[in-house]
């Protein structure tokens, strides 16, 4: 009998293999007294060398597979294993207590990663994950055990693990790993976003996994629905077999429109962006076909650092995505930063709730130097392509002319110290709080552009926090209350001949695209992987049939309802 | 010259009289070595026994003057000085360590206090304020200090101090203080909450009134603007008197409306009721001519105990509440608990933005068994008079869908017991959450009615916490997105031959009045000192004009632009 798992559908894809099971090796350690001390400390350097050559290692490799971004989490490593306040306490405890470096280790990590752990801060809560994963590698090179490594596979397998470390998925290699399943994570834990980078299935936090998954058994991942299937029946191996045919089949119709235009069945066109984080990403967003960056998040050059980047810095980066956008538009969002995102080196107020505080253009308005850094190094990359600004969580129309008229100022003074600025660059905003939504109509009349960000705007709209899973039914992207505030947002742009894009998740999400094209939403920025499948459904349809299926979804009373209604039109 | 301070306005009326300053005794504390540890003893235990039969006196006197539960914070400080915690362990400390029982009783009540104070929980915060009033006095009697008794004042004076503690406020006499002045506090301090249920003008948070008003100075307090003058001139002093006699004037109009009906200067008539947080609060109700009660807060009834109240218990409040009312409408809220009002005995989550988490409907749906002893206890006094229930919190129609069918169930429940259910309560909820205004079409054909909760409604729309000082400025009610958003539910109510009230604080501000009388709201709850104030104010203005101008501000930009505007029209 084969055992069902049910997950979190982590990166799409489907892949039929034999598991390998990632066995962390048995580190467990005895507390021993050490009459040579010197002899032990050396046993601990060379562990701390080896741990230290292997890290330089990895991060190479991940350098030139998966580029820069993806490298900097080997660089904290290597920090931890150079930090004096882990290493030398170790040492000070071997001299001290007289104890084995192994139980010295395990003291001293521990202590940090319980600190870490506990803090209310996610970016600390990361830092923690750092320690484990970097005093498992060294305590294994103490200890003498052997370390599984994945770059060193052969043969094609699914992965099957508690968690992937870090540095696990670092060494994934695409040819032999053709997905992976663990145990515990969730959609956006580092291990998803890695696969889903990788572009490898993935099903997470099934539970169970490693319970059931014994090496060598066959195994089903179906990373579309989150479904796992261990040692598959005749029947259920062909259903799948069929599953993955027709994957591949659509994968190859959706690799054919990567040169055309996003235009349903009638003939009516809109935009298909992608979302990106670092220029690294541009490579996805080009192979993928989309017609330009809805969303640049600008805040990861302001994280993992400590201090703020220079106007120089930012420019070069800014410069570089429009550069290689080739005259697409590329939407570059000004810092977001507050709420869930921390940047510790700001020493911002604890907040009693982050998610309403002190964040994105509140900060920047009143921290106007950090907004004006930024601004210049916008307006100066402006020239070398099709450069537009947004500003995150607008909620008054005073605080968008407030912003714009600082961006004004920094326009000038730099047209007055002889530097080029482009004379078209359009300013639009997010609409991601209910305010500035039902405000569409005056907003409409200033701004250039809208870009709806719907995670927040959920939430927001809702009053229930995406974070918190007691209240996690709440946040209901088909509630017709969303849609009749997109519908407002939309309708009042286009009363003033402008557009209205959006770069919430919702905008990638199969049951939203048929209500959002039928509503009229002009521009939809999704992660770029998702593109090409959004340009193949909206083909598929006629915007005349999604616009009265859009219609009929307002007038209802649930959410559900509004699932049901879109399911049954379309898919 | 005079010296002008301003102030948080936190009790409305007018004083001219000269300063008492509340002088703290010097209660500073010496370590000491005692020999005879039994007569130290001897020392503390009389001295504890003095504060606790003077508590009790000041307990009965509030009793009496003010009713059972501003009593309560004194049945609390009574418990402090039972709680062996504190008592044995002072004890035990003169004991061990030979010291004199004032420096034990420091040593250990300070690391209470900061204890409590560093707890992220307002409950644990007010019960350091208590520990802190009551070791004050236990200090003072220890030390032979005297303890000024503010209920021995027998000329009329204007109290001036640093903060008043509850024990101060519970023995101030109408009759002589006049009015009070502190350095600190806010709006919402307890302070400011006594002056305004006993009527005397107050200014809190003036930050030096007591560096500038000296003994037996001449002060002016008006508690409409915040202002306070000290030591006024000829000029100031003849302003003022007028001010204070226009006041009185103004006092004794609205008396006369006690028994009028609320209507408007071309005869519409709408309801002017009163918010309430205990049957205490029903004698301002009827003094002050309010034409119901608009919202029971029936927290108070969960609050400052061990465990849940019986249904035996809630029935009696809400029939006392109903009865007294005889026959005006009741609209009672069921548990609005979470956010930022915790119950220690329910043991909830920590989270991270407690308000957007599992709060009032969303907790209340869960907790299915607290949910409907208080709906027994609703259904049960619904016979005694004009008994309506309302939801908080709704976000969807499941939840109100949901929260009604537990509510038929409990009403069939009982009336299979024989018991008796009235069969007309109406069932309502309130509109604080934006998705639940912009569908308020649909909700409108299943409730029998609206009241919109301001306060949390404001702070959702604007995505920003009302009690977050950085973001205070995007806290605005006349931001006409929510003039929008209050039209849109106001509409959706009459289209279906339904009802709506509003009972947040915008329901009885002066310049609200104008714009929510225009937008055609039926029902205005408010503090009850606010009703008649509120129903002059409606007698001088047609509705036409309000309508008009409530038109014209749903049109606007800015939430100043709102106000110039009302200002300009009614003011």
């Amino acid at each position: 009998m084969s055992v069902q798992l049910n997950g979190i559908a982590a990166s799409a894809g489907i892949a039929i293999s034999k598991a390998f099971r990632l066995e962390t090796p048995d580190l467990t350690v005895v507390k021993k007294t050490v009459e040579n001390v010197e002899e032990e400390l050396q046993v601990f350097d060379s562990a701390l060398e080896k741990s230290k050559s292997e890290l330089e290692v990895i991060k190479e490799k991940t350098k030139n597979d998966l580029g820069e971004d993806h490298a900097e989490i080997f660089s904290a490593h290597l920090l931890v294993l150079s930090d004096p306040e882990l290493v030398d306490t170790i040492r000070q405890k071997v001299k001290d207590d007289k104890v084995n470096s192994s139980f010295a280790l395990k003291e001293v990590s521990d202590t940090f990663i319980t600190m870490f752990e506990n803090m209310d801060n996610e970016y600390m809560k990361e830092r923690a994950a750092d320690i484990r994963d970097v005093s498992q590698r060294l305590l294994a090179h103490i200890l003498g055990k052997p370390i599984v490594s994945l770059a060193e596979l052969n043969e094609e397998v699914i992965l099957i693990a508690d968690d992937l470390t870090p540095s696990d998925t670092a060494q994934l290699n695409k040819d032999f790993v053709k997905a992976f399943v663990t145990d515990i994570g969730g959609r956006t834990s580092h291990s998803a976003i890695m696969a889903r980078s990788m572009e490898i299935p993935a099903v997470v936090g099934t539970k169970s996994v490693t319970k059931s998954g014994e090496q060598g058994m066959q195994v089903i991942v179906d990373g579309l629905e989150g479904n796992v299937i261990i040692d598959p029946t005749e029947e259920e191996l062909a259903e799948y077999r069929q599953k993955l045919a027709d994957y591949e089949e659509k994968k190859k119709e959706w690799a054919k429109l990567v040169h055309e235009p996003s235009k349903s069945k009638d003939g009516q066109l809109v935009e298909l962006v992608a979302n990106i984080g670092t220029p690294n990403d541009l490579e996805g967003v080009i192979n993928n076909g989309a017609e330009g960056v809805g969303l640049y998040r600008t805040e990861f050059l302001y994280m993992g650092r400590d201090e703020l980047p220079t106007e120089e810095e930012q420019y070069e980066a800014y410069k570089k995505v429009v550069q290689n956008l080739d005259g697409k538009p590329v939407v570059i969002r000004t810092l977001d930063i507050g709420g869930d995102k921390e940047l510790p080196y700001l020493d911002l107020p604890k907040e009693m709730n982050p998610f309403l505080g002190f964040r994105a253009i509140r900060l920047c308005l009143e921290k106007d130097d950090m907004f004006r850094t930024q601004l210049r190094a916008l307006l100066r990359a402006s020239v070398f392509g099709n450069l537009k600004i947004m500003f995150p969580m607008i909620a008054t129309l005073d605080e968008f002319r407030q912003a714009k008229a600082i961006l004004e100022e920094e326009k000038k003074k730099l047209q007055e110290d002889g530097k080029d600025v482009s004379d078209s660059i359009e300013i639009g905003i997010m609409v991601e709080i209910p305010s500035t939504a039902v405000m569409a109509p005056q907003f409409a009349k200033e701004v250039d552009f809208f870009s709806i960000g719907t995670n927040d705007l959920i939430q927001y709209t809702l009053a229930a926090d995406r974070m918190n899973e007691q209240v996690s039914y709440l946040y209901q992207p088909y509630n017709p209350a969303i849609l009749r505030l997109v519908k407002m947002v939309i309708d009042a742009s286009h009363a003033e001949g402008k557009w209205t894009g959006m770069c919430g998740e919702m905008a990638g999400d199969e049951l939203a695209i048929p209500l959002l094209l039928g509503l009229g939403l002009d521009e939809f920025s999704m992660s770029a992987t998702s593109v090409l499948p959004a340009r193949s459904q909206i083909s598929q349809m006629t915007k005349s049939e999604a616009k009265e299926v859009a219609e009929k979804a307002l007038l209802l009373n649930t959410a559900d309802e509004v699932k049901e209604l879109v399911e049954k039109s379309f898919l």
